[in-house]
């Protein structure tokens, strides 16, 4: 599959804000870079979209949705690393107070480079190496690079400020006295993590079973770029799905199996070679080790039957594996589901194993439990360190205090006991941190030993297997891989949307003005209405030909022309929008062929679907 | 209609708490007061009550959806007047630290003090006439009043600090420089002004035409309380109806004309009498005067439609005019959706005749001109008062200033001209400032004067209707409304969703295990998802009673049960959840007659619906 050239992106781009699929923000203000506004076709397209997700992941695996909101307190992105961790490296002008983001900046610096014919083969292979990796590096690293590269303004080629680190998130303050410091989300997966007790209540306490969240988040890019695939404020669709650790199988494994899905594995970008994804089934891939779980796999699946569906080209899309510096300390596995586009690939999904991070943090931080306890068939023996106090002597010591040193105790992990039993042992006693002061406890006051007690309840932290969709860039894609221009003469635009997507499914002509028309039209309208079906009129004064590419334009994939002939014997003609073929039938033939092909996805095959009305010769 | 007593209330919130309709956001965290997330029930909930917004506005009135950012750049809404106009008073307890609406605590304290058997008659009238006209008091009138009556903290007693104004709007920055101060928006509305010649453009510069948004919206409450209608991120669905100002009918007026709505007029509120709203047809409303104009009756009428469609008693409802002070100054008419709950009155729907205000002030602010431009069949002669300049000697005496006078000229009003013209008259001369010098110019370099042209095109800037809805608080109101206690000994809350609302259409459930049920349990689901049925299983082992009340507090209208019998002759029992009554059918008539139901308004009625299906005694 060929890439848009840069003309016919340039027809992509005017097409789609001629006709208001999206325009930048505050246009008349001057706009602010990053943020855009959705048009009619748009909201239309972006609706169909959140519709078909829902229904091919939602309902179909019954998940829980959550509704929360973007504003959200420092504590709990303190805790997620948010506040710690979601930084980009930036540099700037000191002359014209620019700023640039420092990993751009080094990408754009060495591609360009590497077209320079006097590169030599050591610094190509060294360039190369450093773009594959970019993804993953620190800022000391970037500093090295950009120190290494000479990289300086790329406009001004003025030397730029070392690096320094920026937070992503957008800052705000709650409430009156403004004491309360909060974020706007950078995700929706927070709300969800915080929710788990409630979801597993609901879910009778029972595991696997997954959450999600459809809603806007919010990214203060540095500088944003790239129109609709870098923005300040985006549309995410998350998935939490919780799983029994010791337990990744999935039970509709089975279905997916043969899911034919092209892989670009860690291993293979980093052999340096040719980096081509390997078509594989996920059923292998799982099998070989090369994704580490049934779960993942499953998801990984799932959501390239839904990317096909949704009119993303199966030829631009691969899962492209994290490599371990890029990955999160904490997560097992994870692939970005990134699809081609003339800006290159880009990340739309992500599908990461965060094994128990998210719940372990938010309950050490808040002393809430987020567990599940699982009733065990047969009770299992479990023998470990305790720490026992010997009542009578210590509450008569330690008085009120008594209860906190316990307390401080019994949250001594096996290692601490282990070493202060050896302690006690040696010493005959040991001294613990109780509220900041020194404590000493002798063998009179507490005991340490190894105890076997019978579990009837095992209780753990679930992992979180985690989809993670980006709506808007997916939407963008669907503009890129959709828009065809045809070959003759006037080389007209138009998107070839699936038919779930198309924002305007029919729209509905006349050939010219009659006083018999009218009443035809709202005949029709009805028609149309009753099966809910969404429909435009066009009745402006313009020629046949003229409406079908303005259509065309919009991605309409149905035509219903009326003309003389509709007035004596109720038919009408029919054009499907990519062939531009055109059947005649009656009215309520063509609506229920219509209709047929938008609600039975078994049956949008044109020819199939067609047969029975008449083809029009044109 | 009676309002919920507080116990009913009680069983209300903790059944919309167990069962995750909503939660206090970050909860574990200790929640953030005015902020909560909505659980599986909620969300679905909300998805049906858009989908059914966007039907019975968008669709029917092919209004054009817009969809932009909640960031939002200063000058927009300074423009718009929200940073000056968007406040709210409050006062501070200086010793605690606590803040106070001071409207509210106005409104809390003098009802209290009405309550008090020694309160004279002439006092009870003052504080009556201040607690109906308070929404539109000034700081200064309502800290006239916190002294009038030595209203103090209610908790402490203490004496509070003066009024003082707090702007609503969540303050943030955007990009890295910081230096882009932004909002959270308050409303929708302004992305909808400042795209609208490109909305004009696509809908052929034909007037009139609505656009629509639906998004979230932000206001930081001082001190909110009373659960999910005092909230500080909320969900809104707004439409711009775009008129010409000269010509507000409505071409669907006709189909609301007879549709009988409760309306608190200005005068009755004024009138100081029992305020008990009037039924009034919308016809004989817009008719008398009483309401503006047809096209703010025609939504009027819609809106009245929608609510009830929806869940909404509708004998909980009214409308209510603003008073004169409570009105913004450019508004020619103003009525509030106000729905009756255990909480009083709570304003869900604004609609407004907004003149010609947004736009005016957008288009003043940006120089961009934001009209319609309407060809004249007749063209129009009209007389205005010109300036013209001498081209020969104004070009060589001012050289590259030349071109800013004219600028400065050309935007003199018909008032400033004939103050010029006199001016001229008189002294041969007069002065204007040009970039803050001052420029003189006499006869001989410009001319006032009177001059009649031809106008081919009448440009003006169109007025707006808008219709604003608060959603969530929508929702809140559906839940009390929807309420209902089972008078029997178990007392069991359920809810009487209107089918279109409810969050899941059917339980299907087992009388018992059987391995004979799985089977047909699958049989039965994929039916239900082939129809788009919304269903879930309910396969825990309770007893039927015991499912049958966990549904019913979640709204499912039906219920499924499979029993041995189904296994003989595939027939299940139907359940409804208001009258409990069940009749009995074959899987696949009792799927039909669901879908019927469901998807056909028409043939809800479940007497007429399950004609054919067998009575069950119970």
């Amino acid at each position: 599959m060929p890439l848009m050239s840069n003309s016919e992106r340039d027809k992509l781009e005017s097409t789609l804000r001629r006709r208001f699929f999206y325009t930048p923000s505050f246009e008349i203000y001057g706009g602010v870079s990053g943020l855009f506004d959705l048009g009619p076709p748009g909201c239309q397209l972006q609706n169909n979209l959140i519709r078909l997700w829902r229904e091919h992941f939602i309902m179909e695996e019954n998940m829980l949705q959550v509704d929360g909101p973007m504003l959200t307190p420092y504590d709990v992105l303190k805790t997620s690393g948010h506040v710690d961790k979601f930084t980009d490296w930036m540099c700037r002008n000191p002359k014209t107070g620019e700023y640039y983001r420092a990993d751009h900046l080094i990408e754009q610096t060495l591609k360009k480079r590497l077209l320079d014919k006097d590169v030599n083969p050591q610094d190509m292979k060294n360039m190369e190496k450093i773009l594959t990796t970019i993804d993953g590096f620190s800022g000391p690293e970037l500093n090295l690079v950009m120190q290494e590269y000479n990289i300086n303004d790329p406009v001004t080629n003025d030397v730029l400020d070392a690096l320094t680190s920026f937070n992503l998130m957008f800052e705000t303050k709650i409430g009156a006295s403004g004491q309360l410091k909060a974020f706007l989300r950078p995700e929706t997966a927070q709300g969800q993590f915080l929710n788990f007790n409630k979801l597993l209540e609901i879910n009778q306490g029972k595991i696997p079973f997954a959450s999600a969240s459809i809603g806007k988040s919010f990214r203060n890019e540095i500088s944003p770029r790239s129109g609709l695939l870098r923005v300040r404020e985006f549309l995410m669709a998350e998935i939490e799905h919780f799983v029994d650790p010791l337990n990744k199988s999935h039970a509709k494994f089975n279905e997916v199996l043969n899911e034919e899905i092209p892989l670009l594995s860690r291993r293979l970008q980093e052999s340096g070679e040719v980096q081509l994804p390997v078509k594989m089934t996920i059923g292998e891939a799982v099998n070989s080790g090369m994704v580490e779980n049934e779960t993942l796999g499953y998801f990984m699946a799932r959501v390239h039957q839904f990317l096909l569906n949704i009119g993303i080209n199966k030829d631009k899309f691969r899962f492209r594996q994290h490599l371990k510096n890029e990955m999160a300390h904490y997560a097992t596995d994870c692939w970005d589901g990134e699809i081609l586009t003339s800006y290159g690939w880009i990340e739309c999904v992500g599908c990461a194993d965060r094994a128990a991070f998210d719940l372990t943090v938010h309950s050490k931080k808040t002393g809430r439990s987020l567990t599940v306890k699982q009733k065990l068939d047969t009770p299992k023996e479990r023998t470990e360190w305790v720490v026992e106090v010997n009542k009578k002597f210590f509450g008569s010591k330690f008085k009120q205090k008594a209860k906190l040193i316990e307390s401080v105790l019994s949250k001594f992990s096996q290692d601490e006991l282990i070493r202060r039993h050896e302690e006690l042992e040696k010493n005959g006693e040991f001294t613990c941190q109780v509220n900041g002061q020194i404590v000493k406890l002798d063998s009179s006051l507490v005991t340490i030993k190894m105890k076997t007690t019978l579990q009837h309840i095992r209780e753990y932290i679930p992992n979180v297997i985690e989809p993670s969709f980006g709506l808007g860039r997916i939407i963008y894609c669907i503009f890129d891989h959709c828009f065809q221009v045809r070959v003759d003469s006037e080389s007209r635009g138009f998107f070839s949307f699936p038919l779930q997507i198309a924002p305007i499914k029919v729209f509905v002509t006349t050939i010219s003005n009659n006083d018999g028309f009218p009443a035809i039209l709202k005949r029709i309208s009805q028609a149309l209405r009753k099966r809910e079906i969404y429909f435009k009129i066009d009745d402006s004064n313009t020629s046949i030909g003229k409406k079908y590419a303005r259509n065309d334009e919009l991605g309409t994939p149905f035509g219903i022309t009326i003309d003389f002939e509709t007035i004596k014997d109720q038919t009408v003609t029919l054009r499907e929008r990519n062939s531009m073929r055109q059947v005649r039938g009656t009215i309520t033939d063509v609506i229920s062929t219509i209709d047929k092909m938008l609600h039975n996805p078994d049956e949008s095959d044109w020819d199939k679907s067609t047969f029975g009305l008449s083809p029009v010769k044109i």
